[in-house]
C-alpha cells in the first residue's frame, strides 16, 4: 500500500462539524500497532441508560469481533457501555487466538468502565488472517482518560477507523420525537471490499434520544436497507461489516413510553436516521477505491422493492457498466446486459432507460432519433444518474429502489494490484 | 476500441490444425458491415442427416438470434442444415427490427440450402442495441459457394467470429463410439462479458458421429457444465451466449441404435466432448480482456458439486482476488473473504487453502510457521493454482469442482474504459 493514496475527487475540504451527543464520550488513541503517526483506535463510553442495536456481515467467514459483538447483542438485552474499534488488523480468520484477542480487549475495557463484558462491543478493520496482538489495544485502554462528561473528539474518532479511505466520514442530523429535540451523529469507514449485505464495513450511529432496544433494532434495519444495503464499490462483502446504532437515553420523550415502530412521534426520527445513514453510506461510495464518478441508479417497475434492489446492485456491480462510466462512454447496451443477467423478472420489450434525465431506450429498444450528445455530456460529469424501468408484470409492477455505486478505474487496480497490502 | 489490442500472453503462435469433419462445410466471408479487411461472417452447411443440440444464455435480455435459434431448436426436432454467425453487431435489444433482420438472414440461408427455415441456426456477437442491417449478410450468403463436399476453412471460420479476442480459438479430439472412430472439432469466441450461465459467448462443436438429438442434448448439458459454465472473465453474462453441438451423422455406429446416455459405447465420446469443450473454454479465459494470469480454482468439501461451483465462481469473480493475482500478491485473506461472501454452507474453522501446492491455511487459520516465499514465487508464474476445502458438514461433505478464471488488470480497464466501443 502506498504511503498516501491520492484523495478521492469527492473528498470534502474538512470533516463536518458534529455536535456533542449527551450521555457519551468518543475519542481516538494511537496504539502504534500497524500505523505510525495517526490515530488507529476509536474508543467510546456510554451512560448506563444507553441501548444498542446492530447489524453484521452475512459473510460465512465473520471476524472474531463480529462473533463477540453479535453474541453480546443477543445475550446482553441491548445494553452497551463501551465500544472499541481498531484499524489495521481485521482479526478475521485468526482462529482461537483471534477470539482470545477480541475477548482480552473487551475484558480490559469492561474493567476500566466497571461494567459487564456483555456491555462491551468491539470491531476491527484491516488485514485478514494476521493474528491480532491485543497488548497495544489493552495499553491504550489503560492509558485513556474515560469520563462520559468529557467533550468528544468526533473528527479524531472518524479518523481512527479508516484504512485505505482517503477521507474521514461523518454526518449529523436533528429530529423531534414528540416535543423533544434529539441529535443523530454517524461515522463510517470503508473503501474496498464494499458490497454490504447487512451493513457496511464499519458504521456507528449515535443519538441522545431515549429509545428502547427493540425499536432501535427495527429502525436500524429499516435505515440499513435504504443506505448501507443500497451501496456497492466492488461487490466484495467484508468479513467485518458492522453497523451499530446507540441511543444514550439522555433525551427522554414526553408522553407514554415508545413501544411501536409506527408511533407517529417516531416519524421524523426514522426519516432523519435513514437520511444520516444514507449520507455516510454515500460518503463510503464516494471514497471507493479508485473512484472517479458516483452512479445513482434508480430502478422502477420491478416485481417488488427487493427485486429492484437486486437489479440495481447488478448494474452497480457490473465491471462493464463501471468501466463504461469511468470511460465516460454512454454505452447503455451494458446496462441492458446487466439487467438481463440479474435473473429477476423483467420484460425486455418494455424496458426503458434514462441517463442524466435524457431518454435513451423505450419499449425494448433505443428511442427513435436518439441523440447521444446530451447523454455524452452528462457522462463527463462526476455524478452519473441512471434510471431504468424494467417493465415487469406487463408494465404494472411497482417495485422500486435507489442504489449508489462507484465506477471501476485504473486507480482501483493500482490500489489492489500494484502495491502489496 | 483500438485498432489492435496487444495479444494475450497465452496466445498460441498459430491456430491449431483442425481436421475435416465429414458431412459439413464451414468457411468464412467478409461482409464489410463493421470491420474491414477481416472475415466477419462464419457460414456452415450440414448434410441432411445432421442433428443439433444447443444451450443459450440465461439472460433476460436475449438477443434476436438467440430467440430465433432457441425457437428452431424446440420446433425443428433437432434438425440443422445451416449456421450463420456474424461478428460486430450482437443484434440484441433491437426490438422488432432486430427480429426481422434475424429472420431475413435465416430465410436467405434456407433458400440457398433448399431447406426449411427451422433448420437454420444463427448467432451474432458484438455491440448491443444497434439495429442490424441484414443486407450485407444476405449478399454474402448469396455470393458464397455452398457444397457440403468442399474442404472446410476452420481457421477462417474461427477468425470470423471474434471481436475483442486477440486470438482465434479452436480444439479437436478423437474418440471411438463402439468400433467407429469419430472426430470432434470446436471453435469459440469470447473475451469480455464472460460469465456464462448456460454457455459461453459463442461456441460451436461439430462431430461426424451419428448421434440422435436427445443424446446430443444430454451430452452437451453434461459437458457445458464442466466447461463453459465453469469459467469466468468478468462476471458479466452476455445477451448472446450460444453453444451448439452438431453431429453430421456420417459415421454410423455399429450394433443397436444409441438410445441412452449411459450406453457404454458413449463413454469415450462423452469424455472427449467434455475435454474439447474445456479446451476452448480455457482458451476463452486465456484471452479474457486484459488477462495476465490464468487461475485454476479447485473447490472441495462443499455440500454438493453445485455449491462448489458457486463458491469457485465467487472466488474467480472477486475483484479483490483477481487484482491480488494480477499483482502477484499472495493475499490469501481475500480468498477467505470470497468464500465467506458466497453464502454457501462452509465451516470457517475447518477451511483450508493451498496455493501452488503449498499449504497456506488449515482449520480456519494460517498454518503454523507459514513461509510465504514459495507461495510468492508461484504467484509470479502465469498459471495460478488455488485449492480450497470449505469443510462443510463437519468436514465430511464431498462436493467438488474446478473453475477457471482470468485476473483483473489495467488492461481490462483500458479495453473497457479508455476507448469508446
Amino acid at each position: 500500500m502506498p504511503d498516501a493514496l491520492p484523495p478521492s475527487p469527492f473528498a470534502p475540504p474538512t470533516f463536518p462539524p458534529l455536535p456533542e451527543i449527551e450521555g457519551m464520550h468518543i475519542f481516538a488513541a494511537e496504539t502504534g500497532a500497524r500505523y505510525t503517526g495517526r490515530p488507529d483506535f476509536m474508543l467510546a463510553e456510554f451512560s448506563e441508560k444507553a441501548r444498542v442495536a446492530g447489524v453484521f456481515t452475512t459473510s460465512k467467514m465473520p471476524s472474531a469481533p463480529v462473533d463477540l459483538s453479535r453474541l453480546n447483542l443477543k445475550s446482553g438485552g441491548g445494553r452497551i457501555r463501551g465500544l472499541a474499534v481498531n484499524a489495521g488488523n481485521a482479526n478475521a480468520f485468526t482462529g482461537a487466538a483471534g477470539a482470545r484477542a477480541a475477548m482480552r480487549t473487551a475484558r480490559s475495557l469492561a474493567k476500566r468502565l466497571s461494567c459487564s463484558e456483555q456491555e462491551i462491543f468491539i470491531a476491527s478493520t484491516g488485514v485478514i488472517g494476521e493474528t491480532l496482538d491485543p497488548a497495544p489495544l489493552v495499553s491504550a485502554i489503560k492509558a485513556a482518560s474515560f469520563d462520559v462528561a468529557q467533550a468528544s473528539d468526533w473528527s479524531g474518532a472518524a479518523q481512527a477507523i479508516i484504512t485505505t479511505d482517503t477521507f474521514a466520514k461523518g454526518a449529523t442530523r436533528t429530529a423531534k420525537i414528540g416535543k423533544q429535540s434529539v441529535r443523530i451523529n454517524a461515522v463510517a469507514k470503508g473503501s474496498g471490499m464494499i458490497a454490504p449485505d447487512m451493513a457496511t464495513m464499519l458504521a456507528f450511529v449515535f443519538t441522545d434520544a431515549a429509545i428502547p432496544a427493540h425499536l432501535l433494532r427495527a429502525m436500524l434495519n429499516e435505515a440499513t436497507h435504504k443506505s448501507f444495503n443500497a451501496i456497492t464499490v466492488d461487490s466484495d462483502t467484508s468479513t467485518s461489516d458492522t453497523c451499530l446504532l446507540v441511543a444514550t437515553g439522555v433525551k427522554k420523550v414526553d408522553g407514554p413510553a415508545l413501544r411501536r415502530l409506527d408511533d407517529p412521534r417516531l416519524g421524523q426520527f426514522r426519516k432523519a436516521l435513514t437520511d444520516v445513514m444514507q449520507d455516510v453510506a454515500i460518503q463510503v461510495v464516494c471514497d471507493g477505491e479508485g473512484v472517479s464518478k458516483l452512479m445513482t441508479i434508480d430502478i422502477a417497475g420491478a416485481v417488488d422493492d427487493e427485486a429492484a434492489r437486486r437489479i440495481g446492485l447488478t448494474i452497480g456491480n457490473s465491471p462493464l457498466v463501471k468501466t463504461a462510466v469511468a470511460g465516460e462512454d454512454a454505452n447503455w447496451g451494458r446496462i441492458v446486459m446487466a439487467v438481463g443477467k440479474s435473473g429477476e423478472m423483467v420484460d425486455r420489450d418494455r424496458l426503458s432507460i434514462d441517463i442524466g434525465g435524457h431518454k435513451v431506450a423505450r419499449r425494448g429498444r433505443v428511442v427513435p432519433g436518439y441523440d447521444e450528445t446530451p447523454v455524452a455530456r452528462h457522462m463527463q460529469g462526476q455524478r452519473i444518474h441512471i434510471a431504468v424501468n424494467v417493465g415487469a408484470a406487463g408494465g404494472k409492477a411497482q417495485g422500486r429502489t435507489r442504489i449508489w455505486a462507484s465506477d471501476l478505474t485504473h486507480g482501483y487496480i493500482s490500489i489492489n494490484a500494484d502495491y502489496r497490502s
